[in-house]
């Protein structure tokens, strides 16, 4: 529609003045407090900030300013190296059966296409078991397309089972001989804004150019796919790694009245995917550890040290990231609990603990702490996050896993649209009270803390 | 996140061969009947089709043919030349006082750029009355900045007078020197997709480079300049426009009993801005009108002949379009009453009319005939659409407006977001129902038709 309403229009410009001095209201949410100002600072000032670029090493700056500023101790930035990836130009069009552009993103660690572009047959595949199902080499010198709709979990589980199709989709159609793989985004949103990720490449198989389409793109593809026409593509993807990149932790602490007693380790991560400003993936996460922190000493000491840790290197760290480099820095150093927040800033639904039966009693604390917020305790199995993850496993530490509503984080994970907006300061600030409720009772227990593993594996 | 639930990941790959076999099913939403196969095929087998180009030929052969198939006699393409536009390369990046990439797109009659970028201060307007009020020469070697954020009306109105920001805009700011101008899309989502559409710079102007960009970078830019810190940006828009391009009507019609009788129009528009494949702007329409005088028929033949008109160059045709030249071909041939869809899919919610009083009793019927459907009477004036306003202008003729539900059309209008799964199938349906309600009516009378201003103007 162009003109539909320009009479209106032109009506309405007669009486402008009379509206012009409304303010312009630009920011749709407006919040405030630590977390919100974190989340709001992070965004504006530094935006995104891929692992290992400038941008990344500026927001170490300005994570350190900020931890200072806010009475933290100890601050201090813990240097890495890492293997990372620089975007490069990227599109693609169908160039048949019908002529249609494509709206795609490289995905991380894919290899470039050549300058010209790489033009194929495009073959499609329902689902990833369908392409592991191709014949070996039947895919020599074309390129693969894997649909695979992702849908909403609440708890995010559906992210293991399609999430493979960016993990594992680009080797299995290298292994089938394919020149280039494009997938489905991982994602459950409707919008023509694709997602990106890590993929990971076998130690035996030779990397190929990796991308993906967003969804409306992709039930295009699968809608011509479905007319019995042959598809073929032209593909431009100049993305590359580069090994030996500047990444760091930022490390800060809340010191205890305690300093013998093992710490409380709480993290989030400082990198982002470069489309968006990493609003809700994951300067919410900083915002709500840092603020739950604070809040924890409201009112006085905690007994034990809390220790924060902005983690470098989150989103392409399978070769080694910011939770491996911390068990390198802080390894032996004696831990109680670690925690983790990565999930985005909606409201914490559900809670999950790896707590030894010994400590039976301070899980029913931190479930009492829990039960005003709407908080259900829920069983089976949780491994924290990767930036805590090295240090659980390392020393088979007791996990408090605060579960986020997960039925909206994929419209936005790792896409363009992952900006400030997004994030809804009420259900921000129910992450930190929850996160403040479970710290109340962990950092003031004198009551050794161990994990079911640590108790079964009788260390 | 990244890895958070990886483990649930290699979990859950033990299980995957039990879920690989169900059906990856792509397409958000199904439809089916006349309307919903013309906006599939057009979005599915042309895509995006701006007025002047190749893909708005072959969308006029593709027209031809599917209205043949369909059954419509006298189909025809009546061709004409247009002003066009061609878009370029496009990107923006803040550089002060903070880096970062804008998600920006051209405004259609933007001129380009320098090829290295322009770059210079960023001048932040909250209004558009703001930007007028700035002096004469104040932004000389500057580009503006003009916030002006657009809410959602359900009638659309609000396109009215924030729609201005983007028609009457770059006029302004080139009226106080600026080199550039930059707006918050005149748009309703929170995506990082910026809103295309054409401008109009005045003829005593010199054109300057326009762009807009989305909602979110809208917030990102309102918030750096509350900050109080200079702003600077590097704009590269290298769009441009072109004369005497290649552009088309498509007309086909049903006969109706008496071909005497003035006959009624119906109209669309069948190009469509690049960004998006158009399936609500308008191949919806186009769907609509057609299954609607289809349907009408499908008892037998109407008394009058329904004409439909899937107008070219819609989008730029502010200097002459579809609309234009189809009162060139058609103007001396009597008309009862034109209508036009082209305001996306959703459901028609009120009924607004221009007849005279003599056609009191007519506009009753018409009335009696939607309330099964929900939709409301309004008073109050209408001008049709952009594709019937100059044949109704031309001989004064009467307007059914069938208004529908604006409150999301705004978020998708002129993004790459105007894509299929847009659609919902129910409305899209209930959209022909209520135009062959109306059909039903107006094509089975012989009573005259005159509009209000005909009427009132004693011809």
């Amino acid at each position: 529609m162009l003109r539909k309403t320009f009479c209106a229009a032109l009506l309405a410009a007669t009486t402008f003045a009379s509206f012009s001095a409304a303010p312009a209201s630009a920011t749709p949410t407006q919040g405030s407090g630590v977390a919100w100002d974190i989340v709001e600072g992070l965004t504006t000032e530094i935006g995104p900030r891929l692992a290992g670029s400038e941008a990344e090493a500026r927001a170490r700056d300005w994570a350190q300013a900020r931890l200072r500023a806010l009475g933290f101790s100890d601050v201090s930035v813990e240097e890495f190296k890492t293997l990372a990836w620089q975007r490069g130009e990227e599109h693609a069009r169908l160039t048949a059966p019908y002529r249609q552009p494509l709206a795609i993103t490289a995905l991380g660690f894919s290899v470039p296409t050549p300058a010209q572009g790489l033009k194929g047959e495009l073959v499609y595949f329902p689902t990833l078991a369908a392409l592991e199902a191709a014949p070996e080499g039947s895919l020599k010198g074309k390129i693969a397309f894997v649909d695979h709709a992702m849908r909403p979990t609440q708890d995010g589980s559906g992210y293991g089972p399609y999430g493979d199709v960016r993990r594992k989709g680009p080797t299995i159609a290298s292994q089938k001989g394919a020149a280039g793989i494009v997938i489905r985004s991982a994602g459950t949103d409707s919008h023509r804004n694709p997602h990106t990720g890590a993929t990971v490449f076998a130690k035996d198989v030779k990397p190929i150019p990796a991308g993906a389409v967003s969804n409306p793109d992709a039930d295009l593809i699968a809608r011509i796919a479905s007319r019995g026409k042959p598809m073929s593509i032209d593909l431009k993807l100049m993305g590359k790694p580069f090994p030996d990149a500047p990444s760091g932790n930022v490390v800060a602490e809340l010191p205890g009245r305690d300093p013998s007693l093992p710490i409380i380790l709480l993290a989030c991560h400082l990198d982002s995917w470069d489309l968006g400003t990493g609003a809700i993936d994951d300067a919410s996460g900083c915002g709500i550890i840092t603020a739950a922190a604070l809040a924890a000493q409201k009112d006085g000491q905690t007994l034990r040290t809390i220790r924060v840790l902005w983690s470098g290197n989150e989103e392409m760290g399978i070769t080694g990231g910011g939770g491996d480099h911390y068990v390198k820095v802080h390894g032996s150093e004696p831990h109680a609990v670690a925690m983790e927040s990565d999930f985005g800033a909606d409201k914490v639904w559900q809670l999950k603990t790896t707590f030894a039966q010994a400590n039976a009693e301070l899980v029913d604390k931190v479930k009492a702490a829990l039960w005003p917020l709407g908080i259900v305790p829920h069983d089976g199995p949780t491994e924290g996050g990767a930036d805590v993850a090295p240090i659980i496993a390392h020393q088979k530490l007791a996990v408090i896993d605060l579960g986020q509503d997960g039925m909206h984080y994929f419209d936005l994970h790792h896409t363009p649209d992952d900006t400030l907006d997004k994030v809804d300061p009420i259900a921000l600030q129910q992450n930190v009270d929850a996160w403040t409720a479970v710290l109340k009772v962990i950092a003031n227990t004198p009551e050794p803390i161990a994990s079911v593993s640590a108790a079964e594996g009788g260390e």
